[in-house]
């Protein structure tokens, strides 16, 4: 098995960038770290010397995973500066293309799937992560002038979360299909007052 | 570890019975075949004898999950006869009910997380069943008369789905328990439809 290696990345990178790619191709507990130390060409004593245990390692690729995903707030702001709205559409449409380009599903909520003991120490990477999300993805319907802004974004995310859940059970044409066309919905209907509808029938 | 045990349970059904919950608790490759035979007051080779590989095991778990998941069709025809709108938001009671009791989530769609090969025999157990209840959601959407009942039935499976799924990373008080709001509003939007509303609007 050979993974992402080079001369010139670092043994610790090098067996981070191995370790998640063979973590999301066999699962979280389909592969050991003695695979994962010989793909990454090296060896299970310096896996274990950059990071003391298996454990430790999954926690560090899903911090790595967790920064990657938090990029996603800066691209919204630089690609549609002071647009609220249009930063919520763009997070609607990033999240298709992840639906979309990857069949394995968020690296975060499988390995809370994988996972269910309380105490290993991947949990609360992801827990911090997923209430950071949620929190942002607030925090722009709500600049974005949504109507119920907590309710929108948590439809938002169970809508993302379960296409990609879901994608791994029936695959791409299965309800993840209709992602970007539920999330609009669900945007367009927080869109208009029920005020303004009145006031517009008014005017009529 | 002791499993739920009987004399008066058959071995077929103890290793099921055992198997599930094991599953439930460490994951499906956190608990090996020895483990789940001990725990079910059996040993390795009457659990090969009756399902000839942890694999078929697994597979067998999740038919019997499915079986069980099943009845909600039978349970909302009796609890709600002939009213199919009102079947649609016991099937958002029942799904409710299901994120709050089981944080564990969904054993066919966690199965699907942890088993990425596409050759295992549980995939298709998996899929057949998701298809399944998507073809029996939407059909029930249509016949409650709801605007785009596809679209509407795919975004209450993806809320549910997800919900299920988010439960797993941030606990009962993150996005998931905003599911029963987020549902009932997907399905009062689709009740009404655009032409009703101006038709009213001109009415007044």
């Amino acid at each position: 098995m050979r993974g992402i290696c080079s001369d010139r990345v670092r043994p610790r990178q090098r067996i981070l960038d191995t370790a998640r790619n063979l973590f999301r191709k066999y699962g979280i507990k389909g592969i050991g770290v003695e695979a994962i130390a010989e793909a990454a060409e090296t060896n299970k004593m310096t896996l274990y010397r950059h990071f003391g245990s298996k454990d430790e390692l999954i926690a560090e690729c899903l911090r790595e995973a967790a920064n990657r995903a938090c990029d996603i707030w800066c691209d919204l702001e630089a690609q549609n500066p002071g647009d609220a709205l249009a930063q919520v559409k763009g997070w609607v449409r990033i999240g298709a293309e992840r639906v979309l380009s990857e069949g394995r599903g968020c690296d975060l909520a499988n390995a809370a799937v994988e996972l269910p003991d309380g105490d290993h120490p991947a949990k609360r990477v992801i827990q911090e992560f997923k209430v950071e999300q949620r929190n942002r993805l607030a925090d722009l319907c709500r600049r974005a002038g949504l109507q119920n802004p907590d309710l929108v974004s948590d439809t938002l995310s169970l809508l993302l979360e379960g296409a990609r859940v879901n994608r791994q059970s029936v695959g791409p044409d299965g309800p993840c299909a209709q992602f970007v066309a539920a999330a609009e919905a669900v945007i367009a209907a927080s869109q208009r007052r029920p005020e303004t509808l009145i006031a517009d029938d008014r005017a009529r």
